[in-house]
């Protein structure tokens, strides 16, 4: 029996867990439970699963939370430390971060200090502590396990082979809605085009990133850091029926790919179940019923924001956070509809080129570059607003 | 520095065994060379790779094999012994079988008990002798590596999971000439037409067993020896790119794939370096570079010897060498142009239908059964025989 806390249970990515938790009830216990700010549906979930702890990050919202966790003998959590509080619980194994956003962030480190295995959904994390997260995970002896779909087919594809036999890791990438648009037309996009993904549901930031690239950016950034591979062994193919999750191209020029479903519940029972394998939570792939797989390269003109991720690595140290603030920045205002999609790239390329790049030594000095790129990014993103 | 003794070394899979030997002097040494026939251009190995033990298995051809040996201090053997006693010399560690048909079964079975590693590239020796090879390697502690390529893809893809881990293994196929072509088209096919193969160059009876399909149930039957995965769970699918090799299906609904250029020194190699795995021999794959890759279910209607090689392996024992022998005996008489493409599926079901399964205990019985079923098989084919 795995005991499980799940950060940002309320989310997509957690209510998927919790379907997962569903279809294994012999392998699988909730033990606690944590959210950002839906403090109703987190209350359901108290009670439907009955954790040992929940927590909810917004303390001003927690009066649901704390009438269900008295009526099922839970102890709650509120306030900007009931993440951390809520992964460190001793009775907790493995911690799914699913939230999104940088508040996990003082979380994973807390559990990774815990002992506790560590599922990761949550990009941020890794994009903008990658340094610190890892060397603690290396010196606790704390797996981290990816649950986005490709870096899990990566760990999925890797598994059992030494470092040495590996040449490249292919991130695969849908290309997103515009992956076909001419560079004038996407000048004129906005938010309701960006939003319909092709191939996955998802929340609203993360479908904006996938129409930019920086979302396959980020994922570069992520895989840097989980497989110990440096940024020129890293590369993007475009795949627009998103069956082939991802592969490693290996020294003797063979490839290996993992292909599935898109449904995101293979991986998180991946990261649930390693380093077993249960059974299928999903339909398994018919491939004779799929499209034709077709991959390109990515267009690093039309989608300028991978090449910025790259450089953001190649630079090191503290640009990663700068692209990453930047970035979220960018996006709220294009999502307002106060941006151009072009103008996206240009806000994070305008903080970069700002910024001195720093070493990440603690999460004081990550918040406070954090901050200052998250102003600078709104300085430049409003120079560059629509009149609307 | 691994010792290599090729057997076949004079055809398709021996030569491009040879060009990785020149790819990795300082890892490879060849030790034995064996050859059928091909006198001259084994002597001409002889003499280029100075081999420590040569063999002929057509004794009346020995000379020029006894001439380049004695030029260069190695042994020469010629006749029916020749290969055994290559595959079994005591400087050799790993024995690449790539003769084709029967001849290589005894040389096999030898170089196991001799404690060699074999690099599998015959069909024949599994379809008629899975048992007894299998049960071999495993009493002697013997690896046997599949050289395949289909073959080659599963044993990659499987390599660190767990039995308990595997659903099914996919083996592609690339549906041959004919995928597209109407049933009726198919009874008047000759064989230029069944030569013309759309992605593989391979020699004549290989390519015919493409067209018919029996090759991919040849290669289900080695399947199930190779990785002792029962017929239910082995499955097929058309993928005309011939660029993803095979494919497993883990419980989860999660499956590996394992994809490259068309080029079997990718897989002898593999075999020769396992478990290390070297530099590449060939190109790496450019995926963003191929044409889109489809997937279908095979046509059992159009191509029944598949449904054959299946119902061979469900009926075990000695049926798999009947399948074998009445393939090759019906093959070789479309080849001269005196049967119908679609009777050679009739005469394989006739020669089955004719059995009584035996158990395969011995290489006498395997050697009765397989003269029998010629002797059916060529009668079945009288009766078909077109009118020429």
């Amino acid at each position: 029996m795995k005991r499980l806390a799940i950060l940002g249970s309320t989310g997509s990515i957690g209510t998927s867990a919790l379907a997962v938790v569903d279809a294994h009830p012999d392998r699988l216990r909730v033990v606690g439970l944590a959210a950002g700010r839906n403090s109703e549906a987190l209350a359901g979930q108290i009670l439907r699963y009955r954790p040992s702890i929940a927590g909810l990050a917004d303390g001003d919202r927690g009066h649901h939370v704390r009438d269900a966790a008295a009526a099922c003998d839970c102890q709650a959590l509120t306030g900007p430390d009931a993440l951390a509080g809520v992964a460190t619980h001793p009775d907790v194994d493995l911690v799914l971060c699913a939230s999104s956003g940088t508040a996990a962030l003082e979380a994973v480190l807390a559990a990774i200090e815990a002992g506790k295995t560590i599922a990761l959904a949550n990009k941020e994390v890794l994009v903008m502590a990658g340094q610190l997260v890892t060397s603690a995970a290396r010196r606790r002896g704390v797996a981290v396990l990816p649950v986005d779909s490709e870096h899990n087919a990566i760990h999925q594809c890797l598994h059992g082979r030494a470092a040495g036999e590996v040449r490249r890791l292919i991130l695969t990438a849908s290309g997103g809605p515009f992956r076909t648009w001419p560079a004038e037309a996407l000048a004129r996009v906005g938010p309701d085009d960006a939003l319909r993904h092709p191939t996955w549901q998802m929340g609203r930031k993360i479908t904006i990133d996938s129409a930019t690239l920086m979302n396959k950016g980020l994922e570069i950034i992520e895989a840097h850091w989980l497989f110990d591979v440096p940024s020129d062994r890293l590369a993007v193919l475009v795949h627009p029926q998103s069956i082939v999750h991802s592969l490693v191209e290996l020294t003797d020029g063979s490839t290996i790919a993992q292909l599935g479903v898109t449904d995101m519940r293979l991986p998180i029972q991946y990261a649930f179940s390693y380093p077993d394998r249960w059974g299928a939570p999903v339909r398994p792939l018919d491939l004779a019923a799929c499209a034709p797989l077709e991959f390109a390269e990515p267009d690093v003109e039309r989608f300028p924001c991978l090449t910025l991720a790259y450089e953001a690595l190649g630079a090191g140290g503290s640009m990663p956070v700068v692209l990453n603030a930047a970035n979220e920045v960018a996006v709220d205002m294009f999502l307002a509809g106060r941006l151009s999609f072009p103008a996206i790239a240009r806000v994070i390329a305008g903080a970069m080129s700002a910024h001195d790049v720093q070493s990440l030594d603690t999460l004081q000095t990550i918040r406070h570059v954090d901050r200052w790129a998250r102003r600078r990014a709104s300085e430049l993103a409003l120079s560059l607003e629509l009149q609307v």
